[in-house]
């Protein structure tokens, strides 16, 4: 899906919400557990009722690959699923792979071509050449860690050199050689949502795939404040607490109220900037 | 597997050689493509024919994961084969993985308790508490990325602070905080030699696992020169070099022949350091 799409997908559901499927089989109802597949029943579920209001689908690979091959099965059927109910959903692998070129290729041809994924996270620890075997792909995305929700994100992004740059700012600037706003967008986590300012200053016209709104603290209306620009600019995801919201038999109804609340939020941030 | 194993291993092997298991369907020599299952047939050809020169195998996921459902089957025979066969050879996930702390978890989950293997290659971007929780698993390792072996490495990890100390330097130093020698081991590529005198400097006691000899250009002499402590501290991988020697039915003995002549060089190295 090209950057017009998405922003069109953007302004029809009146919503930027990426919906994180970080599903594991030790939080979800125990009465799914008879199925032969709970995570893939469990997602399917979620998926239908939170599909009107939601952007974005980001599985996490860790949660699937913890359950080997069935694991990796519930995956395959996830993204099966979503794109032939949900065509115009956007799919990003929440994989955090990088690696040197040849495997970054391998890695690429995996999200890309054996799971149709639309994007994929990439950590920058590597650099160029671990980077862009992912872009050789038109209509596919790189979204590169910059700066991360958790607390470890102080230990090395923010990281000063002599002129004053911070890692996370060195990886905005120079990763804009190897690609455009086209094929990139960068992690940046709603718990730094007071960095965004000066996020948007290096990259205007990026979308930022934002994590850590909900159960990890962070403000949806000042991550809009300093990140959204004229085309939305943001993919705002929730996991735990769309997810989870209920664990009873009523799950997927209270998952699908949750995400309405969060876009109905959403539509009014995109409202006051004039976007819809 | 613990250090001191390891090194008893090293010691009656006469070897540090890791057989990096990079298998490419599109590599192998073409005759396997008739059997069921290639990849894991060319995986215990060469594994029966380097396992008596080789102290660690370091299957790399990217070349599993792209191959889907079958790949991860693949990876599982090839990880039972050799904890059955060869129970004594140091087992790595070469996944370069690294997320937020209870995603974190999910991968230890996946590697060391639904794989068993010895070890895990972690990026260190997320800091701290994206590592700390493949720590919690007694004789299981962290192997940190610090210095890698390809161009793209001087993107970022060269970068250099107030305090004149680079990216990798300052991994090396403050990852020290985390786990000791007995957990983690540090990724340093073989062409970077030079640098590994200083890195000898920040951690003396740790195991290097030194990617980048062979196909990458690295020299394994110096390695040793600069690398070498007194329990070895090195792990030296080659993959494509052993494992493409012959594309012709002959390819396992002189997989087999090419692990052999590096294991005789290593076998040199560590007797004149006296360590055998």
């Amino acid at each position: 899906m090209n950057k017009f799409l998405l922003f069109e997908e953007i302004k029809k559901k009146e919503s930027f919400l990426c919906v994180g499927l970080d599903t594991d089989i030790q939080k979800i109802p125990e009465f799914l557990l008879d199925t032969s597949d709970p995570i893939f029943y469990f997602n399917q579920k979620i998926i239908d009722a939170t599909a009107a209001y939601t952007i974005a689908y980001k599985p996490n690979l860790a949660f699937y690959e913890s359950n080997g091959l069935a694991g990796w099965n519930s995956l395959e059927k996830t993204v099966h699923y979503i794109r032939e109910r949900y065509p115009d959903i956007f799919l990003i692998a929440d994989a955090k792979r990088g690696d040197i070129g040849n495997t970054s290729a391998m890695y690429a041809r995996t999200f890309f071509e054996t799971y149709h994924f639309d994007a994929v996270t990439i950590a920058p620890y590597m650099g160029e050449d671990s980077v862009t075997p992912f872009l050789g792909y038109p209509d596919k995305w790189v979204i590169l860690l910059a700066l991360t929700s958790n607390k470890g994100a102080y230990d090395f992004q923010f990281m000063e050199d002599l002129q004053h740059e911070k890692l996370f700012q060195k990886v905005l600037r120079i990763s804009q050689h190897w690609a455009g706003s086209d094929n990139m967008m960068y992690v940046v986590g709603a718990t730094k949502a007071e960095e965004l300012k000066g996020i948007r200053e290096i990259v205007p016209e990026h979308f930022l795939l934002v994590p850590g709104v909900g159960a990890q603290g962070g403000s949806l209306s000042e991550v809009a404040r300093y990140g959204m620009n004229d085309q939305c600019g943001l993919l705002v995801n929730s996991s735990r607490a769309i997810l989870y919201a209920s664990k009873a038999s009523d799950f997927a109804e209270k998952a699908g109220e949750a995400a309405a609340e969060v876009q109905s939020e959403m539509k009014n941030l995109l409202s006051e900037r004039g976007l819809i």
